[in-house]
């Protein structure tokens, strides 16, 4: 099934504790989309300008991701955020933000995007998420992600586009706050009433919460004991994530193994993303590097039956 | 195999967004025993003052927990503490401390406490956790709690007495800061560097991960749509893991599933703990609810295996 993504295209200055990189590939539409790669056909959604060249489409298409839909827009620059991590890693301080052609971006989707049987809304103007939702009548499987600006300005229209897909990944924080409901449990019920299926709380170096139905499953963070750029961490995921699902015959939306299995595949590529600057890692990340992780994912969580003596 | 535990005996005087009381039977040593007794015989010790009287003892009597440790000292207050939880119950603020006969506390174990199998030190000064495990020469398996407060005031000391116990129970915050390192991974392990066999990170509502020898280990925290009040869940963590340590034959300290077991018991009990005020909620808990949860964890956390097709 093929998988659409829509979202930012960008270049990133980070800098971390273990070094700096200047314009670096980046964009949550491009995290996505090299994580989804390694389970299903995906196509990218996004503006870039003119500094965009082939060096960056040369690592989309080494994972044989579909560039048609990118936006070249004349005479525009990219989106270009600038940021740096702390010690801990854990929260991004933005120090500029440019968004260029991202400022006045309006989705414009191919008959095949349209046609896609998944679809990912990354965290775009939550009307434009609505906007794409409505061309994308045919998918089976849409998800969404948002951040706490959109809540902020347009929590109305936030609760909207969250009533017509199927998945939410936000933030455990951003769930709460949506729902102005401290307790998560609670939190991601209501969001469940609102509409979707299943709702993923990224929870950061703790891991992440699936909620669906009356069903819980939570999944910890793979043990790094180097995280060296957590930029595009939640992307990753995902990316990970939906494009499992997508690798699947039916999309399986409601087989609850089908998303814890998702879940992991989540978290693995969310792992590696971070052991490497924007998308180095995932750029010499193999299948079986995938595979062997998702094996000790297994091995982390394992519970033992109580012993019977 | 018996369990002497070596702690606070307090009162508790506690806000939350769920309502107030005051003056409930609390203190470390306290909510560890009772998550333990449900496992192992238990032994308290630790000092009360002239207001501790037989409605606190017959608390602890109910459970069959040993009391000949506790200590009174005529004339002297009980430690008591008075705090109040903000509406995301994370963080509790203390509004007052009044160490009591607390201040002054030297344990004295009795022969039969000297004799235990196991032994938990609370979170007291680590010059006193040292001369207690130092009595307590033929436990085989002791485990340690601490706080911020040792860190700063008494590293040195707290490292020693991290390098003389089996099992360290400690906050994910505080085993960096400890530690000085800010990837909990990398903490943990160095930590193991220092003597004990294994390492439990709490997490609060995230869970918490055990750190052994080169392996990892992570459990969520109980879904709870309502906790009522925090206070204890820590302490009761460690109880429900090492009174199924206690319960097991060898106490079985090196058997990871054993203490994956642990740990989901520890989780359990926690989890019981904070859906009510003080001990109201453990002194009507049953074996059954205990097995009942335990059952929950091992499906909110099972992850099937990849599919063959």
């Amino acid at each position: 099934m093929s998988l659409v993504v829509v979202g930012s295209i960008a270049f990133d200055s980070v800098r971390t504790p273990f070094g700096e990189r200047e314009r670096m590939l980046g964009g949550s539409a491009v995290h996505f989309a090299l994580a989804a790669s390694f389970f299903s056909d995906v196509r990218v959604v996004g503006p870039v300008g003119d500094d965009f060249g082939e060096a960056e489409y040369a690592v989309l298409h080494a994972r044989a991701i579909d560039t048609s839909d990118v936006e070249h827009v004349p005479g525009g620059q990219t989106f270009h955020w600038r940021g740096r991590y702390e010690y801990d890693l854990n929260t991004a301080h933005t120090e500029d933000t440019q968004l260029g052609v991202f400022g006045g971006f309006e989705p414009k989707l191919s008959d095949e995007s349209r046609a896609a049987g998944m679809l990912f809304l990354a965290n775009i103007q939550p009307e434009l998420q609505r906007a794409v939702r409505a061309q994308c009548d045919r998918a089976r499987l849409v998800g969404l992600d948002s951040m706490n600006l959109w809540i902020e300005t347009a929590r109305d229209s936030l609760l909207q586009a969250i009533a017509e897909v199927d998945l939410v990944f936000m933030n455990d924080a951003e769930v709460r706050m949506v729902t102005e409901q401290p307790n998560l449990v609670r939190a991601a019920r209501q969001l469940l009433g609102v509409g979707p299926r299943a709702v993923v709380a990224k929870q950061g170096e703790y891991g992440a919460a699936l909620f669906t139905g009356d069903r819980f499953f939570s999944l910890p963070a793979y043990p790094l004991e180097t995280v060296v750029d957590p930029t595009g961490a939640g992307d990753s995921f995902a990316g990970g994530f939906m494009g499992y699902m997508a690798s699947r015959p039916e999309g399986a939306p409601d087989d609850e193994d089908e998303l814890r299995r998702a879940m992991t595949y989540g978290s693995v590529l969310a792992s590696f993303n971070v052991e490497g600057f924007g998308t180095e890692r995932m750029e010499r990340l193999e299948r079986e590097d995938i595979a062997r992780r998702y094996e000790e994912f297994r091995s982390i969580t394992a519970l033992a039956e109580v012993p019977s003596a």
